[in-house]
């Protein structure tokens, strides 16, 4: 069942750190006999040979057909299948140097190592019982989020917070199963499934299994983030809104940031959402001139279009022009009543009130902002999903148990019924790997960056 | 002597591998009571708490306010001053996600860690004599090398081949210093210099400071690298010269190549000197255009003037055009006779036959640029300087020998004798940095990257 079409035990290496410059890099090593193997190229090799598992080595790495240092390095080794893999492994902790790192690799090759494949030292903990595929793929998760919400929500999930909810439903529907499996072994008592079965039961696990597909949405957009979109007049204070999102974001992640040709844009986290927002601010200067600020409209429209939510600004002291609003998509435009400082009065029906220059108003206008992507709360402890396979073998598992109540409600005979249970229980070992298929880890893992 | 501006022991942190996704990242904690701080966020606190030297700990990192996990990592611990540092000190390996450094580095604060400076995990394993300045500045000389020969000469100073010289002068000196000072003891004795020291061996000694000095250049030419430029007539064959070193370059060790607004570029590496070769290519097409042209002329000039060295092509099948290699600045300029497989005949005086197409000649061209761009033939063993402080402390030995023979020469008094050789003695045991001042250290340390 799990034939993967490569040797899946054989040694491999990697590069497990980020490729470029540094103070520390990070070779993996694992597989057959790899202690042994690197023991050949190491000026301490009985020290290698011969240290305890979980232990640290100082030493040389050497080329043994010349002799020539290859980089001073310490090894951490692990044995008797307690590396990451589940295997013997070595991890390797060199110079951060370029071209000593490729020495390195060149040297293990020619011990008999091959490059590992993406996510090999994963997709091997799996095949070696070390973890589920749940907790597998939420490794991939965390290496890839891009907030803290997102990296604490995949962190649970390492921790089996989805592993322990799936376990969950299966012993319920096992038990439901034992009961119409103890009565086929009676089958001439005429016992109906309604008799035996709650239909409540049912519609309780099918509610909960339907809950937590549904927190995919939620998973998906902590992952991989939104965009947001500032629009309004020119002076409606767009800029300065921006400059403000940017000042109070503690936590950006990332440093990728500027001007493409058409939009001022920045990668930053709200509430723990990865947002892109996307500001026309290139076409700030001259935008006295008619064509300039027809061009900012329709760059404008752009961006709008392509974004998952827009924030219109009104500046509050001039007001609503004459079909300003006219044209805007309002279920995903947050409207937002801007310069609260100098205006009197409270905010029409429907704006937000806040002020760019003071920041009155502006912690409501990132709760809205979130509740508007996420559609709901999360908390951080709640199971949260982010795999679209997890999501569908969820809803081929609600489908099954839809079968289930349909076959109850016709009076289906019990083999039948028992036939959708298994069903879903399928879907469900699916998720967690019990029941898996070679082309399904080799795909799932593929994604994985290089070294893990 | 050696008391720096800041705290030298206390707990400091760093991330030491690269910024950026992977599948592991490594922080570094070094100093007083790192292990005890780190197990007062640590799931396995008692664990790590007992945990011998050169062993690995697995656990996840708590905040400890709250609870919550930050991360699965391994901590690797030293104690008793067996850390790089000299220090206590334990690396974390995390997961490679960004957001979840960023909270392993928050919580670490919190338990009273500091940001680590540049450099300052080697600076404390200066100051506590793991290790003397020749090997510490290799360290940081090792992590930015940028060719195979550049990473050697780096690994084999890291490995004492500097240190190891400059304590062989040192001896030297101290022999010819002894005799001195003997002699000072008994001021009755009217003995000349010229009787106590043979001039031979002062000129010996000065001159192999002399020469490790000079190979200074070499070990920035390794370090830094040059700049060559391709430059001769349209169609002579450039951009199938370039293609060529960019093929048969089998260590290309950064990923930056591309094409800038005016010229074509590649990193590459040439006998392991890190070189940057220019071609103009970018105005191959529509080269018919005479404004383009003698743009491209303009081009070409001004890289040339900005280059090491020119590799400057003629076209063997059509041969040296009336006035071509008029205002060629020759001492930086090497001749290359192209398509030697298509001319008959050799190449004239000074050329270099070359066939860009079949290869023909390129061993001999890469021989020949190498030569060319270090002025000597340097084997990997032997010792060579990167160090601007270095070369300029060996030249204050060589100035002080010199003055002392001039003082043999003029008869001076053994004292003042004495005082030039104990200076070469001070500016030798400042390379190794047994006399140095806080200054010079804070200085040589910031410009180390961050986490070493």
């Amino acid at each position: 069942m799990k034939s993967i079409s490569y040797d899946t035990s054989d040694p491999i290496i990697a590069l497990a750190s980020p490729w470029g410059e540094s103070a520390v890099a990070v070779l993996r090593a694992s597989g057959r006999a790899c202690i042994s193997l690197i023991a050949g190229c190491f000026s301490r090799s009985e020290a290698l040979r011969s240290a305890p598992s979980h232990s640290l080595v100082h030493g040389v790495l050497i080329n043994p057909s010349t002799g020539a240092a290859v980089d001073e390095v310490v090894c951490g080794v692990y044995r008797d299948g307690r590396g990451y893999t589940g295997e013997e492994a070595v991890e390797i902790f060199s110079h951060g140097s370029m071209p000593g790192i490729q020495l390195i690799l060149e040297t293990l090759r020619a011990q008999g190592f091959r490059d590992a494949r993406p996510g090999e030292f994963t997709l091997r903990a799996f095949l070696n019982g070390k973890m589920d595929l749940t907790r597998a793929e939420a490794v991939g998760e965390i290496v890839s989020s891009r907030s803290r919400a997102a990296h604490t929500m995949a962190l649970h999930r390492l921790e089996g917070s989805i592993f322990r909810r799936i376990d969950s439903f299966k012993e319920g529907l096992k038990k439901l199963l034992a009961v119409i499996e103890v009565q086929l072994d009676y089958p001439e008592d005429e016992v109906s499934g309604e008799e035996l079965i709650a239909k409540e039961d049912i519609l309780q696990l099918k509610g909960e299994l339907e809950t937590l597909a549904a927190t995919f949405s939620t998973g998906r957009l902590y992952q991989e983030g939104a965009r947001v979109a500032l629009s309004g007049r020119t002076n409606a204070g767009k800029s300065s809104l921006f400059n403000l999102f940017v000042k109070e974001d503690r936590s950006i992640v990332s440093d990728m940031h500027g001007t493409t040709r058409d939009f001022v844009h920045e990668q930053l986290s709200i509430r723990g959402i990865p947002v892109t927002l996307y500001d026309t601010a290139g076409l700030r200067h001259g935008e006295t001139d008619d064509t300039v600020e027809r061009e900012g409209i329709r760059r404008s429209g752009l961006v709008s279009r392509e974004a998952d939510l827009v924030l219109y600004l009104v500046d509050g002291s001039i007001g609503i022009q004459t079909g300003e609003l006219e044209g805007l998509d309002l279920r995903k435009t947050l409207l937002i009543w801007n310069k609260a400082d100098i205006v009197d009065g409270p905010a029409p029906e429907g704006f937000l009130s806040v002020s760019a220059v003071t920041g009155d108003g502006f912690s409501l206008l990132e709760e809205e902002i979130c509740r508007r992507l996420s559609g709901v709360e999360i908390g951080a402890d709640e199971a949260v999903i982010d795999s679209l396979r997890q999501r569908d073998l969820l809803l081929r598992a609600v489908e099954s148990l839809a079968q289930f109540l349909e076959g109850l409600d016709a009076g289906m005979p019990l083999d039948a019924l028992a036939v959708d249970l298994r069903d879903a229980m399928d879907a469900l070992g699916e998720i967690s790997g019990e029941v898996t298929s070679a082309e399904v880890l080799e795909n799932m893992f593929s994604r994985f960056c290089l070294g893990k």
